[in-house]
């Protein structure tokens, strides 16, 4: 009974600059570089090599001092039981294939970088495909860690009657020595028909230079959008290292329409359809262990009906217009 | 000025089935067997026999990573003194009738087998019966602790102006051995009227199984509701126990007739009045004094206008009409 | 990368009687001495006389339970580097002007004496002048602790396109021996127009009585108010001290005839323009450097269209009229 409670958490500010459409904004913004946040977790022994474990985390934003209104511990809410067999997890998460999205992502989907921004929904909103990066009522079981190389988990999350929450997904990896191999797949319940995301990451560790490449399929009825993404990790001091990573999607003809479909009702129809590339490139310094400053440029063109843009809080992009970003920030990570 | 803060809590997630009129629900659900919260509390010793104290206590809900949104600290939130002469505890915190009702359910009012899901509000919505479980602007004394196996405390909760919140109660218990009796009373003014609840409770513990009775009755002017409980615990194992409880409620004829007066015009009339009959068998296997499996499956028959049912989020009864719902579940406190 | 990471707070809690207007109100209310709050900070060191530091703190209310639901992190949100330079901060927190009136309030801005009581808004709403106590993205620069007595921080807060955000300020003191002396001054743009506050503040400590003297101009287009204050705090047993204030707030011709402009068309004009007084004693006994009883007695008497009142949740003041109002509470820190 002997507590183990640990409390840990990310507060990361930037400065912010962005432009589109002719416009620009200057911003004390959040999250240039990881999640801003505030968790508690702990492990209990329970012998015979059992042990059960919670997870509480909340996202928060420097900025403003605002909290997650929605969920507050919607970064993670979770109990498990953990043994030789792997990990059964209970709770709120983030989804198997966004896992596979984050570790091959130079920016692990957070900032100007984030590789998701050309990620099409295809004019569904949030709430139509709330599985996209973490699930609600979600069992996962997680493969134990002795296995060779091989990693992987596996999903399935109860829709309750709702849309976009009825999920299924997993999966698998292989990581020895410098490189690290994966595919994730997940499908989702929405308006009568289903959001499916493949997901397939690779990267190697050249030392001076780790490479990373990703492709990503999302398909929802006839829309189709395929993205891929290809960085790189230049270490060019002890403390020190530069990032580049470049995304091309391409939608196909039915997903290209949208734009006098769905997402013409759509009140925010960010994640539209069209080709879209984007380009970012990254300086940070750790300060220490827990410390970094940091600073990304990103400059994305769109074609087409699209107008994805660098970060939500950017200035909205004109469709088939640009949109590029700049920030400067420091994160701590306690 | 030495710091002594406890963070602590609890996280319960459960796969839950439940039906009722010809519907059925697969949910990923909270609380089967203790409600989830995460809470700091701490006490300073002021010297004298005189002690300072504070609690703090969140809601939340682990599979959809929710807080509680209309009170955040909704569970507890306070200030004492403690000495010799008791505890003044002042703030919000459960009231001291619905303590005795805690004591004496086998189930601690908490999960599908919860006794309270028969306890009837007469049509009121939540705000108009504020102080059901918990009341704001509480202020509280407890008796010490060595009064002989006498135990008690005394509830005034402040009504600033709003109907539902202005209350009196209290409670008195004797506990020695294996023996632990309590009765308590409180009144609410609402509706220029008082909403009055009584409980009193026994329970002893024969070791091969522990025996608790419960009656409650509930009134708000004319309408009137009795509700009796028996419940049993049985050790079945040094880690694990079987238990039982069974309610029956009984309204009388003014609070029978309540589906054409005030709980008709009620969006969600789900406590309303009738005669109706609870039963739940459950199993917990503790796998550390933190951490416990368990499963509970619980049956009510509603008879007239009720239509109780297992659990907030179970399918909705209809009038009349059965609900049943079967849970398995972990509890994690840390 | 050792992990420092204190939790902190304050739970305040009171029993409060206001009256105005022929109306009274009984309350158990919060924050009669100081802010009821829940906090985690941390520094880092980084090295070479570096430091990492952050810094969250969430506003609660014990009577009720209650957090921020706007902000929940609403008192402060920020991430700081120190080093023989100062300190730059980023996030939200205080401004440099508000930390002078806290600094020569004899009540620290809380409580039925809260000398800001008399402050006008001039008829603004809140998020019109959302920089009034503190700013959401704020640069803070902070001077080293080390010249001699001298001491400062300065302000920038972007806007972000929304009214009443966009704020400078800045404040410097001197501090040696018995003697504080310092003023500060911020600008924030607000419906073309800026809202000026100008803040000078004095206090000696003789011992036998700290006496402190505020002087305040709050300008916005044509209207301006002045508010002189002057507070004693008397030590009287080594435990406890006694506190007066008197504040008299003066408003020229423009915003005395607000009530017919503005301030006719807001729903709630707590704050609204003409002359006011208030008095304020006070009684504080340290249980221990932790804990503490108090007992305050305010007193405004507005003229013309002032409706000042002593507290937020007191019962509403007439325009020319009276509000009064005592508490007895304890405040609890950790």
């Amino acid at each position: 009974a002997q507590s183990s409670v640990t409390l840990f958490g990310v507060i990361d500010v930037a400065a912010r600059y962005t432009k589109a459409n002719g416009q620009d904004t200057k911003q004390l913004s959040n999250d240039g570089s990881s999640s801003s946040r505030l968790g508690v977790r702990g492990v209990e022994d329970l012998g015979g090599g059992l042990k059960a474990g919670f997870w509480l985390e909340a996202a928060l934003s420097a900025d403003s001092g605002t909290a997650d209104s929605t969920r507050f511990w919607g970064r993670r809410a979770s109990v498990s039981l953990m043994g030789d067999f792997g990990e059964v997890r209970l709770g709120r998460g983030k989804t198997s294939t966004r896992l596979v999205v984050d570790d091959f992502d130079v920016y692990t989907t957070t900032g100007l970088g984030d590789v998701t921004r050309l990620y099409s929904t295809f004019g569904l909103g949030t709430s139509l495909y709330d599985t996209n990066n973490r699930a609600d009522n979600l069992v996962q079981y997680f493969l134990p860690s002795d296995l060779g190389g091989v990693y992987g988990s596996f999903d399935v999350a109860a829709g309750e009657g709702a849309q976009g929450k009825k999920m299924y997904g997993g999966r698998l990896g292989y990581k020895a020595g410098d490189l690290n191999v994966a595919g994730g797949y997940q499908t989702t319940d929405t308006q009568n028909t289903k959001f499916k995301q493949l997901s397939l990451g690779a990267s190697y560790d050249f030392k001076v230079v780790k490479v990373s490449g990703l492709y990503s399929q999302l398909k929802l009825s006839s829309y189709k959008q395929n993205i891929y993404t290809i960085g790189a990790v230049v270490p060019v001091t002890a403390a020190g290292s530069v990032t580049a990573q470049f995304s091309k999607a391409s939608t196909n003809s039915a997903a290209d329409a949208l734009i006098t479909a769905p997402s013409a009702t759509n009140a925010t129809p960010i994640n539209g359809a069209g080709d879209s590339k984007a380009f970012t490139i990254g300086y940070l310094h750790n300060l220490s262990k827990r410390t970094a400053l940091y600073s990304t440029a990103s400059y994305i063109k769109n074609d087409g009906n699209a107008n994805f843009r660098v970060g939500n809080n950017a200035v909205a992009a004109a469709r088939g217009g640009k949109s590029g970003g700049l920030d400067v920030g420091i994160k701590h990570s306690f």
